[in-house]
């Protein structure tokens, strides 16, 4: 992994006029394009078509209530012919592929009224089917008319099959960004079923009104992706209001497959110059958003016609457009004349692309590595190629943090012994050497001479170590280099040839949740090397940490993988798209402001330190073999000798959002050395306490366990998360899971539970 | 699949003494045999393998202490030795495998005290390892000490390790068979880890204190064993309180691996003579248990010793049991001497089992199907082999029942066309006949002459069927016997040499849930054979009903078959071991009453009547190759010429007691003749209405619709079922969904959601 040059940010803008009654022609799609548009959006059939298929349905209710509207059984449902030429100008054309087409908003796939809902299915199938005979690659498909719960699921349903008409085709479902309860979908004046739904209703769903909170539209979508089974085709855009909603449902859309943000002119305030500009609030929106590693689209939506580049046609001809409600009529008549200009929205869109601020070192550095699933290290079995340890040495903080510590401890120890010999320093699992430098630093800088030793286990670094010694000026032939496992090391040789101990053993050996790559077995390995009575361990401890997690995408990602294996095991990955369930600075039963960043509640499993109790090691040893042990406590098989390494947590989140946990974020701390005036030195990838500890280290990305089944937990509930380090006499992994709980009257229930997951056959080996 | 002869009923009961603190000698267990019981309980280890764990224990307190209490993380945790022969008598010998042994009681593996979980665990691992070694088969694990939820969880974690300890070993749980909240585990006041968890208890989980109700001991078990994931070696036994708790939750310890009961002496209350009995409520809980496919063992705890059948080795001596508490004492003291024999308890139940009623016809019926999957019948696609017809004909009620129906059409038809004519009656799919030979004694009984035909595709019932008509004397030579599919069926040649239509067309096409065998689409083919003014279909319409279940037994079955098309179908199966979820008599709220029968709340999801509007099957004729198609209307592929047989249905079960849905069952209810007097005959799988219906009836078992995730619910929660019937131009299938939802503050909130699931690859071809 090497950090990438930032990327330049460019924002891929259409046009969308919701009011067009017909598809665009390729003048209107040259007009777009040479306004400066980078695509336009597109109705798949026309009005003549809507009229057709409103005489079909009118001729049905006719012949129900001729039969008295007894038998309405008898008469079959109204068949919808196929598409002709006067119902669609849409044809296979080169511009056809970059038209974001979108199906008809008058039907209603899940009306109550089953004539309706089999008429709106037929022109829905049928504009599907032909947009992707014509080659369109996305189709918008806006969202469910109802949210009561029967329609969703028919909905839903609908999309899915949709989705097995068109191979090839993308779609992408449009919804509000956040519904508030009773405001319902926009109002439609025009929608012509409105008079058969009314007349047919039959099972009106009074009592699936929907439930309250912005998280509703979430919540749509949520059923919807989960009926399509995470279809790799199906994603989501949503409309965003002028007021935006808090930044935890901000959040969550982030984490979703965000295709595209609709800006429809309401969302638009006029600047004191009368040019339309968007909210500061929106403006970090779009930063956000847009650091995306597929940014979504920006679909500015009746913003104004922009000129045909032929006069052949006119998109907003009286027959082709409803004229404005008085509503809007009103608004527009209040505008000042300068936002006329048709192009004024598009400008200020690319003038916020050109002042997009620089990203942070950590996300240029995680370019490319974005939701990647990697397998941890298992820097004990495998001997490490140059190249990773070149990535790892590129860090700009870890080598600095490590030289301070040591800095602090070399005059501590200085201090202590006073002076009378030089301090023993051992770098254990060398590497390349950064280590050792960085103490040679040390010492240089503090001016308390040291005996520096390097000990590694690779015969190829080795190799590396030893011309170090010899080429490096600031090593200067100084080092004493021992190719070694460090658990079987002597320890340092004195001068007078007698076996020494080291003072301070310093050693990188964490994972990305601290102990995850064996550092407790090697450091405890080790440790006979170390001084009984003053020996410090850099790091001295360290602590593994935990936040249930929305990853959407990761779970795709492993849904289509193959193997049960896949969901036993951790991954490392630069966490991207996704969302904290569980956080610290929302209360319970708030939805949060929309202007306070989240943060998440993580939660420390368990801690390590170094060196270990003399006792606990000297029963570990006694162990070995089985001469001493009745029974280990809970691992399988073994004799016990590494278990008062084995651990378990049980940690209860709040969740104050309802959603779906995919997995749980794994985090470290770690004390490298707290010196004795009380001075820290300390490494962190918890998001809580990065900044303020190790701020823009890159060397560690986040792990993931995944959950096999999402767990969906609802507002106000509650994640008791229980995890284990596992140990035998050969290796350790990892079990966790997750049971959701909520509060009714005071009283806790279960609602549901994950599988117990466990990496015990993706081990690390000791 | 034959009725079998009713099975003789046998109790095997076990003697079960909970004060023993020493494995049980060879002579005990000859004394149990002599006194009639079949088994006895015995400890592993006995109380010098208590007192040496408790020496470690309180060594390691005061070593803990002698630290000041600062640092006691750098006293190593107690190792517990392994087993001597000091510690237990147990041996491998011919006995043991009659054993049931039981691990300690008094261990905590879940204690907050990490300290007294680590040594608890390791005598719980030593036990179950030796118990294994000796070849003991069964091992009684004592229900958790505590239920707050971290205890749980750390506890089925111990199980799930100890299954994997012994690789032959049966685990059973002992658990209350109800708890009410705050009651407590039984108190024990030896238990010597008391004082150990007050000292050291660091992380009181107070706010964990157990739900109400109860299910809170259901609960318990339904963690252990979703963390060890319904492990086939893995069971339950229910201790029974003298106060039953509700049936509803005797009907969800019916649904579970129930491997034994313990009545213990509480729970007998004295009869008239003095001598114990249980009550009536008690006496028909056994009775339904032992109907189990596994009748689960009854353990009598505590009813008095029996003899030895040698004095060499006492099992109540004073240094081997406790003293009984004050209150047993007391309790003791009032009881008539007569119970004082030893083996009144046991002669009681002995009496139990030589009373016990005799089992329904259904029952009889269905011993050996009990829960057994099968795939459903495609009799359109293959021919049925005699066998099976002749078990579908041994049903005393369904031909009885179509003869009646039968019966009512001709006399109804016979005064419509005023007896001008033979009523003519076709049999269509008439395999061996059964339904021809009672339309015949239905013409003989009313004295209404019938033309009888007879159509059937199967070539080798065709030759039976003619047979029949030749020797069989009722037939007489007097029916018509056409080999074709009926949908080919040109209808009947009139004497004059014309094709005439039929009057009253009789068929036997429905499967378990109505439809699932292709009866409508059958029947739109050959409806074209019945007169259009008053033909009559017997039977006339047939609905599909549904009710969610707990099916642990069958999850359990599926879940070790292999292919992920296993959770894509649904089964017939003679449902056994499972529970209501959804119950029609109880209130939500209430936890319902122990003397209250639960009746499931089964709902209706569609219905087919016929003949078809002739309309519609003219719509069907024209969508016939996709000239008036536009697109099917939710099915994949297809002209939609079978669209009018699709359907949808979505479906609200309020749920009263906490559970987990496995899936739906499914029933069928049927009209064969609504005469023109208003007099229905009926028939009906639905278990609300099948006593009333069609009594007896045994030719249908249930049908099984999978959910692959079990689907938690809570106390009051709601289930929304969406069930499809999806049909294209070859196939027809079902996809179902389930979601669950509770309500807070009377605004309902989405918990969770199973996939949608579908069986379109296991579709049945038309």
């Amino acid at each position: 992994m090497a950090a990438s040059e930032e990327p330049p940010t460019y924002f891929y803008i259409g046009q969308h006029d919701s009011k067009r009654t017909a598809p665009v022609t390729g003048s209107q799609v040259s007009g777009a394009y040479n306004a400066g548009y980078d695509m336009i959006t597109s109705p798949i059939s026309n009005a003549a078509y809507r009229s057709k298929v409103k005489s079909l349905l009118s001729a049905y209710q006719t012949a129900v209530c001729d039969e008295e509207c007894e038998d309405e059984e008898s008469v079959p449902f109204p068949i919808v012919p196929s598409l002709t030429p006067e119902h669609t100008n849409l044809t296979p054309d080169d511009s056809i592929s970059s038209l974001l087409a979108f199906t008809s908003q008058w039907i209603d796939l899940a009306s109550p009224d089953p004539a309706v809902a089999h008429v709106s299915r037929q022109v829905f199938n049928q504009e599907i089917a032909y947009a992707a005979f014509c080659g369109v690659n996305n189709v918008v498909v806006p969202g469910p008319r109802h949210h009561g719960d029967v329609q969703l699921t028919q909905y839903a349903r609908a999309i899915s099959y949709a989705l097995s008409i068109g191979p090839y085709l993308q779609i992408q479902i449009l919804l509000p960004m956040s519904q508030e309860p009773k405001e319902g979908p926009p109002a439609d004046p025009e929608h012509f079923f409105h008079q058969a739904r009314e007349f047919f209703m039959t099972d009106a769903d009074d009592e699936s009104l929907p439930s309250s909170g912005h998280y509703e539209s979430w919540d749509a979508w949520n059923l919807i992706r989960s009926v399509c089974k995470f279809h790799g085709r199906l994603s989501v855009g949503v409309s965003v209001p002028r007021q935006l909603p808090p930044m935890s449902l901000q959040s969550r859309w982030f984490s979703e497959p965000l295709r595209f943000i609709v800006f429809p002119d309401s969302s638009f305030i006029p600047n004191n110059k009368g040019y339309p500009v968007l909210s500061k609030a929106s403006q970090e929106m779009i930063t956000r958003y847009m650091r995306l590693k597929t940014p979504p689209w920006v679909l500015l939506q009746d913003v104004g016609s922009v000129q045909d580049d032929s006069p052949v046609a006119m998109s907003f001809s009286p027959s082709g457009s409803l004229a404005p409600t008085p509503a809007e009529a009103a608004r527009s008549a209040t505008k000042p004349k300068d936002t006329t200009d048709p192009t004024s929205h598009l400008r200020y869109l690319r003038h916020l692309q050109a002042t997009q601020p620089q990203r942070s070192m950590v996300d240029r550095f995680a370019v490319g590595y974005q939701d990647y699933l990697q397998s941890p290290l298992q820097p004990l079995t495998d001997n490490l190629e140059s190249i990773t340890y070149e990535v790892f040495e590129k860090d700009p903080i870890k080598y600095e943090w490590y030289q301070r510590a040591v800095a602090l401890a070399l005059q501590d120890l200085h201090q202590q012994i006073q002076g009378k010999r030089p301090i023993v320093v051992a770098v254990v699992g060398a590497g390349r050497g950064p280590l050792v430098t960085r103490v040679l630093r040390a010492s240089a800088d503090t001016g308390v001479p040291v005996s520096a030793w390097a000990v590694e286990k690779n015969p190829n670094a080795y190799v590396l170590l030893q011309r170090h010694n010899l080429t490096n000026p600031l090593w200067n032939k100084s080092v004493t280099v021992v190719k070694t496992d460090m658990r079987a090391w002597q320890g340092p040789i004195l001068p007078s040839g007698e076996v020494g101990k080291v003072d301070i053993l310093v050693s990188e050996l964490l994972g990305s949740f601290a102990d995850n790559e064996l550092s407790p077995e090697c450091l405890d390995g080790v440790q006979h090397v170390l001084h009984p009575d003053h020996g410090i361990n850099i790091p001295q401890s360290y602590t593994a940490h935990l936040t249930p997690l929305a990853t959407p995408k990761i779970h795709q990602d492993l849904s289509f993988r193959s193997g049960d294996d896949r969901w036993e095991l951790p991954y490392v990955v630069m966490l991207h798209q996704y969302d904290y369930l569980s956080l610290a600075n929302l209360s319970p039963g708030m939805g949060g402001k929309a202007d306070a960043e989240p943060i998440p509640d993580v939660q420390q499993a368990w801690e390590f330190s170094h060196p270990l109790s003399p006792a606990i090691l000297a029963q570990a040893k006694l162990r070995q073999g089985g001469s001493a042990a009745g029974g280990s406590g809970g691992a399988v098989g073994g004799d016990g000798a590494n278990e008062h390494n084995a651990r378990f947590s049980r940690m209860r989140f709040k969740i104050q959002n309802r959603g779906v946990c995919h997995g749980l974020g794994g985090y470290f701390e770690s004390v490298l050395y707290e010196a004795r005036s009380g001075k820290q030195v300390e490494l962190s990838t918890n998001p809580v306490t990065m900044d303020e500890k190790s701020k823009d280290m890159i060397s560690w990305f986040p792990i993931i366990f995944p959950l096999k089944t999402p767990l969906h937990v609802p507002d106000n509930g509650e994640m008791d998360v229980s995890m284990w380090r596992q140990t035998d006499d050969r290796k350790v992994w990892f079990e966790w899971m997750v049971e959701v709980f909520h509060r009714v009257d005071g009283k806790r229930y279960r609602l549901g539970a994950s599988e117990l997951r466990s990496s015990w056959k993706n081990a690390c080996l000791m």
